[in-house]
């Protein structure tokens, strides 16, 4: 029965999606004597709580006495843009919180839980909490690890090659993979790319949709060859770009743009900047050696890798290169694989391996190649 | 009711996949008043043709008297290991003969279905065609197009590298792979590889399954650096290798090794003498250069990816590499999408894209890339 109303909360809090910037995905639900009687979601950063909003909608006071709420996520107990929803919980008379999740945000972090606890308030945790976490996959990430939620997308030919030259851009990918991206993209709180592909493709690295909170775009520009304001795309429209370069100013740069100065940016200085700029996650579109940076540093979490079925060959530029000496494979756990159009998507990611399924069926199992077979 | 009998006379010819070498893959239905009296295929190379075997198998020449065979490649007219199967036919009583497929090969190419005709039997021709066609997709191309059907097979990680460093071996793929490519090889005529790969990796390049025609394994070996015949694997098994190498002589090459001298090979001529050879396909198993080598020289028909999901970046050895000038893409059409263990198996082709599934669902059409959105 719990798990049923938790489903319905989990579902209510994907409505949310793409619209809570920093805030986690939230959903709840009321019931009591088995009778739904109100529901909410975290519609909008800055709105109400999910809680607040169910609460809200119920008819009149008396009702929720002794009624019982489903919530994915521990209630916060602490007052930012809201009030505490523990103690409006405890204030409507409901006597018992059914969570999913814990929230792994330090403010909130099981004081919420034991706040409740405290007032006499029977809490049950962990139902449905897999679940409940994928819906806040970059948030719990960020929180519990510490560092934003980092993705290498890479678009390939089937020889694993970016493009024919490097001084410009080579169209591989369909339509239907551009658009899919344009999607991904707002899912991110920062696109990051260098300044070489800036000089190359002149990207603008926008999402489809640009909503109150757009990713903030990044460009690793260590020698400011990608400053100039006028003729790039990526500075035209007044969404944040964040340049990490090392001139220090720069006459007539627009309110939008931040230059983040240093000699020597490396790929975990900058990462140490973003996550104490509380980025959560971050959509790596680099180059060759954008990527192979980020690999050399292990900064990373996840690639999701789109293939378009041509080749390239000769001295095409291939992907995740560099002079860097390689000693070893980094093996990473694929995650699904799908049509796009004409190419194929892949998310791989490292860690634990996740079941997959591609067209022949499916697999659940995986064992390391023991024997090293004479081929 | 034509469709009905072909596709079981194009399913038997299936049952001799693998075991007819040069020779097509063919199956017979023998009809009449709606009855099947007999069927056959052809079994295995110097055994009786399809249509033999199914007029042997009928009880009493009489029940043969205006039957109707349907067969699934042209009755051939001409004596080889088997005295023709036209007159056979024409012998048998036999007063109908449908085919699904004319016979590409120029010593047959309409002579059996004119022969037939001449003598009064009716012939329909082209039931189911397409499938029939599919049956012989090595042996329709060589003796169409004049030139073996050449698959590029390569194993690759997620940023399309063969291997850490050229010199020796890396596991990319897992033991499944393995597996699929050793049942892959028994399917084609030849299997052709780079010294650099010998010296490297020290392959056998064997099928699974050794037959009385296993394929012969082709070392392109300019300089004649893998010419140790008590060194390298793929030399000691008694099955055919054929080296194409400018060393003239060696002294104690083993009998099952042929060396095919000359000063300077190129890809079209090693082309030019498999073809002449009898060659009917051909699956590469060559490294960077090789591969590129093919490409060049526009000399392939299909591309197998097996993508392993690792990353290796740096300096690792990307496929489909050499020095070479690209200025254009080579666009292919996917073929298929499958999961192999861990690995994902791409096939892609030249020309005409057919349709394709993998995972998400089907795609049935396609469209150019018309406009270059600024990403």
């Amino acid at each position: 029965m719990d798990e049923r109303y938790m489903e319905q909360a989990i579902e209510l809090a994907g409505l949310g999606r793409g619209k809570t910037y920093t805030n986690p995905l939230v959903g709840a639900v009321i019931v009591k004597d088995g009778v739904i009687l109100a529901t909410g979601y975290h519609s909008k950063y800055g709105d109400k709580h999910a809680e607040k909003m169910a609460v809200d909608q119920c008819e009149s006071p008396e009702e929720m006495i002794d009624a019982t709420i489903y919530v994915t996520l521990e209630p916060c107990n602490h007052t930012e843009k809201q009030p505490p929803c523990t103690q409006m919980i405890i204030d409507s008379g409901i006597s018992k919180v059914v969570i999913a999740q814990l929230d792994p945000n330090p403010v909130v972090a099981g004081k919420g839980k034991a706040y409740l606890e405290s007032q006499g308030i029977q809490v049950v945790s962990g139902i449905l909490q897999e679940k409940a976490e994928a819906l806040n996959k970059h948030y719990n990430y960020f929180h519990r690890r510490k560092r934003p939620y980092i993705v290498l997308k890479q678009a390939v030919s089937l020889d694993g090659k970016l493009s024919i030259d490097p001084s410009q851009r080579t169209y591989l990918t369909g339509e239907e993979t551009y658009k899919k991206v344009r999607e991904e993209r707002q899912y991110y709180q920062a696109i990051l790319t260098g300044s070489r592909t800036i000089l190359a493709d002149d990207p603008k690295l926008l999402p489809n949709v640009i909503t109150d909170f757009p990713p903030v775009r990044i460009i690793l520009d260590r020698r400011g060859q990608a400053l100039d304001f006028e003729k790039y795309q990526i500075y035209q429209e007044a969404v944040p770009v964040w340049v990490f370069t090392k001139n220090d100013s720069i006459a007539n740069t627009p309110e939008h743009v931040r230059l983040i100065p240093d000699q020597y940016w490396t790929i975990p200085k900058v990462v140490d900047y973003l996550q104490k700029e509380g980025i959560q996650s971050v959509y790596v579109e680099g180059g060759s050696k954008i990527h192979d940076a980020f690999l050399a540093e292990n900064k990373f979490e996840e690639v999701i890798t789109y293939i378009s079925p041509k080749l390239i060959g000769g001295n095409g530029v291939p992907a995740f290169y560099s002079d860097r000496k390689v000693s070893s494979v980094m093996p990473l756990a694929l995650q699904s694989v799908e049509a796009v159009g004409e190419d194929i998507r892949i998310v791989s990611r490292r860690g634990k391996k996740d079941v997959y399924r591609v067209d022949s069926g499916s697999r659940d199992s995986q064992e390391n190649q023991k024997s090293k077979p004479a081929y």
